[in-house]
């Protein structure tokens, strides 16, 4: 939690909607975060190791990333670089067919980022 | 694909922003969906048996849900029910402390989807 809480804060800029909070029934603690500008949450969860709802680790396919609007593609993954973030795909590697530009880069639990310009 | 699309359009509403479109290099499909007055996309992705990309797919604990915001949850939650969704976690069952309602119901990949109406 402490890891991921300072990435999506300090590396990607993020602010902290609800406080990192402890639930005692369920063991676990949350935390929920929006980009400036942005109504959209992002929740962080982490249950402690007896809690009810620990699970193992597990890197599923099934939601597969979570994708940030970006405006400066290019500068914005060079940023992340110089704060020493994995970079999975490089800005242009890959686009769609309108032209939008995209780049991956990893999580603290390596959780793919895509990072997206759009037109 | 079929099957997804169809849910969270014809279930749960959605209304498509770029239709369902294969790309040649990846052997993948595609479509972006969004909430009515909504800006947030929701994309939904398939790989062919053969592509590059295609992988067992895998329940995995790093992405957990995705959440949508509703107006009324016990009604939502009983129209869901009425369409054969599958209810996993029943309005007020649990809680957080600031008083939010919400419920948990299952997409046809088993991908956990939070219903939740904010105060």
């Amino acid at each position: 939690m402490e890891e991921s809480l300072k990435f999506y804060t300090e590396v990607l800029g993020m602010v902290i909607v609800e406080p990192l909070e402890s639930m005692g029934p369920t063991k676990g603690s949350a935390v929920t975060l929006k980009s400036q500008g942005s109504e959209q949450i992002l929740e962080l969860n982490h249950y402690e190791d007896d809690s009810p709802f620990c699970s193992r680790y597990v890197n599923g396919e099934e939601l597969d990333h979570i994708a940030f609007d970006v405006h400066d593609l290019t500068a914005t993954v060079e940023e992340l670089k110089r704060k020493r973030v994995e970079v999975l795909v490089e800005p242009g590697a890959i686009g769609g067919a309108i032209g939008w530009k995209e780049a991956y880069v990893k999580d603290p639990n390596g959780i793919w980022i895509e990072l997206l310009e759009r037109k």
